[in-house]
């Protein structure tokens, strides 16, 4: 199917056959969730788990119905008590305790050229940030981090700025004020994907304060994408790094 | 200075030879305004000049400033009041009405390869859609448009399907629910940027019903900006558009 | 009182009449709540008991005056702790741990001739689809579902055009961004109740997104009932089944 | 195509006949707005105009693209300055002042026999309900009205019970508190569609307080649409109106 | 001093020498409270102990400066371990477990000729109810109750009728749509205090929805309180009992 | 009819006689409004009329149905054109600029012991407060009155003492922080009223925070009426004044 | 009266001594407005004239009543209208027409030593800022400006160090991301006082992003004042400054 | 370092010196945290270790680091889980459970002059409290404290009337209603920290009712922090303290 699409981009098949091939694709319902067994051609990637909400038993029948096929596996969101679970199922299967990922790794992509860079203004941003990370390293990226670089200490962003200044993508994650977007935004020529968290207290209001800021930043070339939605920011800059 | 930048990305000149340069760059200081003459350099286009909330003297002084380099000009949120303040001046600029933008064209940009598409849910959403139409195009971008395309009536999007499996990056712009940019998402494998707008009524809020909606989107390769920041999704598209 | 209600509405009797019969119906006092024993006869169903809210021993003695009458009865948010307790008294009640509902049912209903469609968008929406599925069954309807049918995945949407087009009234049951309400209802021609979910993160602000979202849905035909209200739904999907 | 709907429903068609049809229909596409010509058909009414945010000259050029099928067309949100302009093409159009609805009558329904009861609160949700009324009257609805019944004047309600227990839907229609929708629901076993306005003052938010007040309706049987949604309830009325 | 006021009432004392005496009251300084020991003068009550938010041993330090003086004494939002804390030290405690009110009585006042009415919508406002029943019997008042009155059911109001004519206040408590407060006010000529309660679900938002439909009612002589505020109620409802 | 309502409250007429009676009482349906003739004497007051949101043409068809009876009449919100319009029919009518009411004297009613005082927090708060002694006055209270107190500058408050002290009821009206109420409760054993206005900027979000400041006193005996209802204030008082 | 206080301060004189004459001190009592004679005093500054809500005959009485002491007096949210009324009783009197202030010095203040430094993100802030300058510099400061800093670009930033490391209090003003104050605050040991500005579009919600990003700041060091505030904030940079 | 930046306060070196130093000075970076060891030079206190959201691992890799040089340490919400593991390494680390901060004392400051006062308006207000007078504390100053001093009791306000007016700054810290901060603010001619608290229940959201109160507040001289920031309090406090 990959080769289809391919060829569609080519231009060696019309787009006709190509909608007729990809509307025959089964997807595998069982019942209470439905797997996507094409998703991964259509969208470069096999359908993420997203584990919050689920019985550890739906989160086995789905995990069985992807493992069929050929690509890798990602859950988020996951606590340890279900990872416990899978990993009786799936010996091989890794967990991320700060990011709560379970990746079943597949096949191994071709990395891509251009680096993707994480930074987080605090500690206790990283759980998002890992989330972050392991989304985009699965997709083939290469990713460097810088933790803790804060907004009140410019000194400590300055000493990334090579970072800054080489990678071709760049996610901030900031809960709280959320003001670091901004001021990489106007650092970098490259574009820069916001997560605001929800960790914090008093006005911060669970990550509406961040997700105000980001959203209103003066700095051209942000976006932003939900609060603590670390998948949601790598799988972006993996679809937009090179 | 775009030499240099290039230069560096080659690995010719080193970090700190081009943050020397770009330290000793000036920026001209109006006193109520401070242009960023070395901005075009760093950010691949000039400063945007947002009318709201400046006088039209400030406004001109500002633009005089711009004027003096080589760049394009992109003035937003301009009424017809300042256009016609402007035009006195600047013959050469050109007005979107419904984009509220003054245009002063100086270099042409080598178009690039991709497409951008822009997609608005309704009629009302067109003067968003032509902001960011008018700020892809002046940064080298071919732009497509579908409007009111709806969501109501799938069968709209369907139409355009073509336009959506050849479009480099998408820019969706909905008020009310903000539904669209999920289907959208859920079709294509490019980068959707989502723009919630501030028209409706009732319980939209002024575009908080379709910024939830869109920062809570279920598709993957979603982000999002600012209710009404046609410029910034523009702007964002670009930077990814290849 | 089935009767007069029914030689009523076929001109036998005047209204006079059948309100001060109705005016004369008991409901039974028990101090801390009070029971509309002839609620069955205007409103065609038993008062719901709504646990929440109301300790083990207040339910059961709410229990014990139902029971009574020859109605089914339902109570809702009900933990598997009331269940226990419940079924004791009652060994015919049946408990659905996903709604957590009990049901004693006593009446059979002769079954309608409508069908009612209940639509998921994810998984963890099943429990409040749930709800109202046990509540329509309960009021005479048949009840089919289709779950984690997604807005992402408008192919999975099509897949079940069967189930919409035959449908006479459909529920639609989303969190998050609650997109999937527009689409269903620009699908059909039916009537479509929407409900919104308390399931997610970040800014679904327990059920705010999907909420605004729905209200301000361009799909024409779609009304929507309280966050998590699935009993509501279903109930409402009866009154208006034929 | 009204014909192989119903023959579809009676089972003389299959649904891929069907869909293979609907597929064909096309629409007309004005650049700025697509509208529907077989809507009509798909959900029994032509595409309503709203015209809020869409200039008179887009207004005009939708409704030449309208005006050429057979179905009766209906604007809503029109100033008398839009209707003025339509009255000079369109002689015909009639204005609903209070409504703000310009309607323009071509097919003549055939009277559904159920009654639709339209109540409002306060003097000031008038507009809404005429809003409610002009739509279900198009479509073909025998309406009867009832305004300024209030809820703490309980006698005034008490004098229209006639019409609440004939009625087959009924529309409560409220601003400021609107408990109305409760009280009536709780009075009917007919289906009440609830429609919060936003005149008021002070904590009524623009309509907030009476749209919580009525999501959180402790009567059974009631839905509730879009703040001052008054088309929206008058359409879905109609879908269910018997 | 109750007589000194009674006097400056009467007038045979001026206000200089009311004020003297009243500034040379002490209070009893704890350090991290300040006991009030002529506030029963100056208000007909003691102190009353609020106790969320404070330890166990504050708590009991507390009681022991208010136990010196003859007034009575009502801890509200007490929970058990506290109370089992203050009955070992004041045997003749009193707690009400709906209401979570420890009462030590002490004097015991004339009572008042007028009734209290307190009135609940659901059977879950109870412990509110409670609270206000404590606090305004407490204060010698004669207070009469109806729970599970509701706002769907009418018809269960007009059975308290009777009670409504006759009494001199009335307090409304209700949750989720908080209705029943402008009924209740639109029946009778005698004040009513409305309070909203935090109990319930989806789109109540912990008592917003009660507290707005209050605030917004448009029946005459009704005024509102802090959400669960039992207390506050039964004491303003005192205040104007005659 | 007064005469019977004291007849039942001196127990020489049964209840079911008086309740017989008032709904023999007729309203006057005018269509748009529901004007209640026997308010008066359920009420003690003719039904007020809220004049925002109604057409002239409705306001001076109300007051025709109103005149007829001998009660007085209020018309609130209403501005200087509506008075001019009223003041052509009915010579005799009164405008009051800064309340923006219209009264129309018939009854003389007669005075109360008791006194209400007025107190406002500044200047600008001075219509609400207007209104409110509109009301109370009108139904026979005397009622002083004390503007710009402020909170910050206690020493103005104290030099109020006495009216404070001597006052029945007082009515506290303040906008963007509200806090005087508290400070009024603390000081007096009287019932306090607490009106927030929207009067301000910043965050004082139209009434918001008064409001929230009002609902959360710690201070006893203090209720709170809806953002800006000098109205309501002044009934409530009228109420329980004695 | 001054002196008093300095003697108070030195030690000279007991604090009831004080509080005695500063209890005998009048303020004149407009009966809408009470001015404080002794503010001067008490504050070290006449009481602001706060115009908005206020009508220009009352204001005109209030400045008669202030211009009768030796103070400088300062009138904030003044229109032009207002100024053109006073200018004309006090031909002295100074308009900023950004600032809407208008100024009667009267005393000359000996200038403080320390520096006061304004700091706004974009040229929009600029009337807020000159608000807080007005402000300052009555009290008898000395205040630097640098307007349109940003935060995107932080070049901006660094060229204004030497500013941001000689002042001895800052004051940044800043709309929609507000992000600035954080940035200042982590580069100087001296206070900052943030006012976020209501200016901006989309979700900066008039002023609640910038607010909630002044608040969740992770500078230590920085303090908020309410949005548009600049009066406060001046007013309190006086306090600190030295 | 301390030196340099007098000697430049001094005049004796200039700017450009000192920033070279200071950017030469180190921080530690840990991966996920960097401690900047130059803090306690540049801001006069080193960097507070903030614990929410780190684990205890985390916590004392910092305290490591920091432990290095000789500043005392400063750290706040740490549980008695976090002291145990601190105090095992660091014997003699105070806990303040109250305030929940761990303080280890390396130098003594030299004690200022001036007075900081911190007063609650409650007894559940008082971890905040500590919170500002240990950070205080620690950073040389004087702190006098004054708790439950209430709002509806002004007398324990004027009881301490001394305090205030011998305080050189003071906090005051609020819940609920926050109205302390304008009555304290309208008593003192000194500086003004508010800090509104997230104790209380109902209509207080959380601190959201303070934190609007102390933004509105008419009193001069009054500046805002973030809800439970008794730290940020403490630490403006002490830079503003003489």
């Amino acid at each position: 199917m990959k080769k289809i699409l391919k060829d569609y981009k080519a231009g060696k098949v019309d787009l006709a056959e190509v909608l007729d091939k990809i509307k025959l694709l089964p997807y595998e319902d069982l019942g209470f969730a439905k797997i996507d067994t094409h998703r991964a051609l259509r969208k470069g990637f096999p359908e993420t788990l997203f584990c919050q909400g689920k019985t550890t038993s739906q989160i086995l029948t789905i995990l069985e119905s992807m493992a069929k096929r050929d690509h890798s596996i990602l859950a988020t969101k996951a606590n340890k008590k279900i990872f416990t679970a899978v990993k009786k199922i799936y010996p091989e299967a890794e967990y991320n305790e700060l990011a709560k990922t379970i990746v079943i790794k597949k096949e191994k992509l071709k990395p891509k050229k251009g680096r993707i860079l994480v930074i987080t203004a605090g500690t206790s941003d990283i759980p998002v940030a890992e989330e972050a990370i392991v989304t985009a390293e699965l997709m083939g990226n290469t990713v460097e981090k810088a933790y803790d670089v804060g907004v009140a200490g410019v000194h400590r962003l300055f000493d990334i700025k090579d970072k800054i200044f080489e990678a071709n993508v760049i996610i901030v994650i900031a809960g709280m004020e959320g003001a670091l977007a901004s001021i990489v935004g106007g650092l970098t020529a490259s574009p820069v994907i916001a997560v605001p968290t929800s960790i914090g207290y008093g006005a911060s209001f669970k990550g509406i304060a961040p997700l105000l800021t980001m959203m209103n930043t003066c700095a051209e070339g942000v976006v932003v994408v939900n609060i603590d939605n670390g998948f949601g920011a790598g799988y972006f800059a993996s679809l937009i790094n090179r």
